[in-house]
């Protein structure tokens, strides 16, 4: 497979422009009683035509029978081997509730758990306090202070915090002190290579300090920790593909995943219909727009296909607005599938369709998961999709001579 | 995926034929008026009648969204992964003027440009000046003489050369004099490994005694030199795949990667027929022939749908003189797609079909872009052409026990 290194140096500076629309967990599977998915049962003149026009298929975003994450879906789609560049969990989770991270900090995902009089522990979520509860008790953690490094604790939701180790010198390199388990005590953080012994120290003081301070607040008596992780050095967007690159993403997370390869966050309302009217002010100042779509993805998860499919149906109302903009390079597709069904992620290939003027029409005229199926892509693979995008915006020179 | 190494240890010595008929940048593109590509438009009865009988797809060369150079097309064809085999501009253009190259050479690409008199390009290719002006101050440049190493300047057309640095334990491993921008001075070569410090003294020095000689000779006052490459060390088709092969082609580029790959180029006319009938001529001697039409690509280069197409109908009438000959194993393909709507290389995946007595026919009828859409191959990469070939031709061991 062709390198970053080498789409790098084919890549062209030019005025065309590409807009990717991802359609969070667009792919679905079958109700029982009907036998069409989400993308089938919605009415999606816009998008067929589109279809109609342009080329389809459907993207493996990790690879075969692999449920991709949040994170190693978009990497993929944006061009970044997933099984080659990852984001750590504590780093994802820092990005969801939108935290700034600077480059040096290590992040790491919280729990606060319940543990008994002997230190064993009788429940790793704390029976889930709320999150009322959990922010009182963040500001507690937030008075520990351990000698050369700042440690920030911001809550997420119910039991669930987010811990920031500032300073110089850290490494990520070390193990969860979560043993997975209850029954067991939590496990001291061990430093799996020479340059984390100090950052080991430092999340071993920090959990013996919030054991003291915890110490009355039953259930929420002790914390774990999990998923060490520094802010991941990716190249950029306009490193790699010398794009100007910007995205319209209502979820902390995705804006988070944005920022990670460079992109400039654009500030957009919380409907659909907001972010297509975002695209279209600033459509002239970037040649490559990322449009997020969370919502179905979200109805996906809540295992609400009717509203899978009706957000299917905003979002195909809305298509006119884009061709309206007439960018050089369309793309439709998701990050992963959601079905309902499930009610979660799944492995599922994901519909992808691409309009250019220079593609070579196949002949599919409806966008869903068995149209794309006759598609001259066939099933391929995520990481293929920029420099398709890329070479249909006249954005590569050829490779060798 | 399957290397080299281990298609060599399956490989099989037989008296079975195998004939690539290689259409240049067959791959096109629907023309506006009729929704049709070249290959669409031109009459084909006898390769639909091939496809009929055999079995079709589209190959990917180098990568989805990546358009092949010339090099690297014909490299996937035959086997040889063009992600990890290259061949150098310095050396391509070499092969493309039919020089031959020795094994330790060093070759580089030359321009002649302008410099003003504070030493500043103020014209990269030097007024583009004829090529007879060209071969008079080529001759002057072969009047340099560098202790150690033979300097051969040979003209190609307008403004470029060809240098050729040969002597002992010269390296390839050193930068671009040119600047690729006009308005700053040439830049000296430089090492980029001990080991070519030697070379890059010489190329600096030939580069030095190039200004002096050239002074008087605006607007040719300078030169620029950049992929300075040797000949690559590729291990040729009989040692891989232990066939004895030979090339058909009229221009000396393909000659040149033919020769590279250990092929016998056989004296041929310049039109369509005459290679055909040279292939007659030869076909007792050899295992495996590469015939190369280029008309297709030059027709494509020139943005005249009109005349690709029916360059492809004169190839399609004489399918049947090579049909008659009854190889083993006839495949027609391109090396990439040159759309007439494009006028260049492009990236979009090249028909393929391969005929043999012993593929599962998968009820294709006719040789086009959107037919092999349907073929059993489906879009497949160009490195896989060779084992499937010599596997029709049962050439190959089973792997494994």
């Amino acid at each position: 497979m062709i390198t970053l290194e080498q789409i790098n140096e084919i890549a062209l500076k030019t005025s065309s422009r590409i807009v990717f629309l991802v359609i969070d967990g667009l792919g679905g599977l079958p109700r029982p009683e009907t036998g069409k998915t989400e993308l089938e049962t919605a009415y999606t003149p816009n998008l067929d035509q589109l279809a109609g026009d342009g080329i389809c298929g459907l993207i493996e975003l990790v690879g075969r029978g692999i449920t991709p994450g949040s994170g190693p879906g978009h990497l993929a789609i944006f061009g970044y081997d997933p099984l080659r560049f990852s984001i750590g969990r504590g780093v994802l989770e820092a990005l969801g509730i939108d935290l700034e991270l600077d480059e040096g900090d290590v992040a790491a995902r919280g729990n606060f758990c319940t543990i008994d009089d002997s230190g064993l522990i009788t429940d790793r979520r704390a029976g889930r306090i709320t999150t009322e509860r959990n922010a009182e008790l963040s500001s507690l953690l937030n008075t520990i202070s351990i000698e050369n490094a700042r440690l920030l604790v911001t809550p997420v939701r119910e039991h669930r915090f987010v811990v920031v180790f500032r300073g110089e010198g850290l490494s990520d390199n070390l193990t969860d002190t979560d043993p997975q388990k209850e029954g067991v005590a939590p496990k001291p953080a061990l430093a799996l290579s020479p340059q984390a012994e100090r950052t080991a120290k430092i999340a071993n003081r920090f959990a013996d300090r919030a054991r003291e301070l915890l110490r009355g607040h039953h259930p929420a008596n002790m914390i774990l920790l999990r998923g060490f992780s520094r802010y991941p050095n990716l190249p950029t967007m306009s490193e790699v593909y010398k794009l100007r690159p910007a995205a319209i993403a209502t979820y902390p997370m995705y804006r988070g995943i944005a920022r990670l390869l460079g992109m400039e966050n654009l500030k957009t309302g919380s409907s659909i219909e907001d972010e297509f009217i975002t695209l279209k002010e600033h459509f002239k100042e970037y040649d490559f727009f990322f449009l997020h779509i969370k919502q179905t993805d979200s109805a996906g998860e809540d295992g609400d296909f009717e509203k899978k499919a009706r957000i299917i149906e905003e979002v195909d109302a809305l298509i006119p607005h884009l061709r309206g903009l007439d960018p050089d390079v369309i793309v439709v597709t998701g990050d992963h599938s959601t079905p309902a069904v499930l009610k979660g992620h799944s492995w599922h290939p994901v519909p992808f369709l691409l309009y250019s003027r220079w593609c070579r029409p196949d002949g599919v005229r409806e966008f869903s998961e068995r149209a794309c199926l006759s598609g001259s892509l066939g099933t391929f693979p995520g990481v293929e999709v920029m420099p398709l995008a890329m070479a249909n915006a006249l954005k590569l020179n050829k490779f060798g001579a």
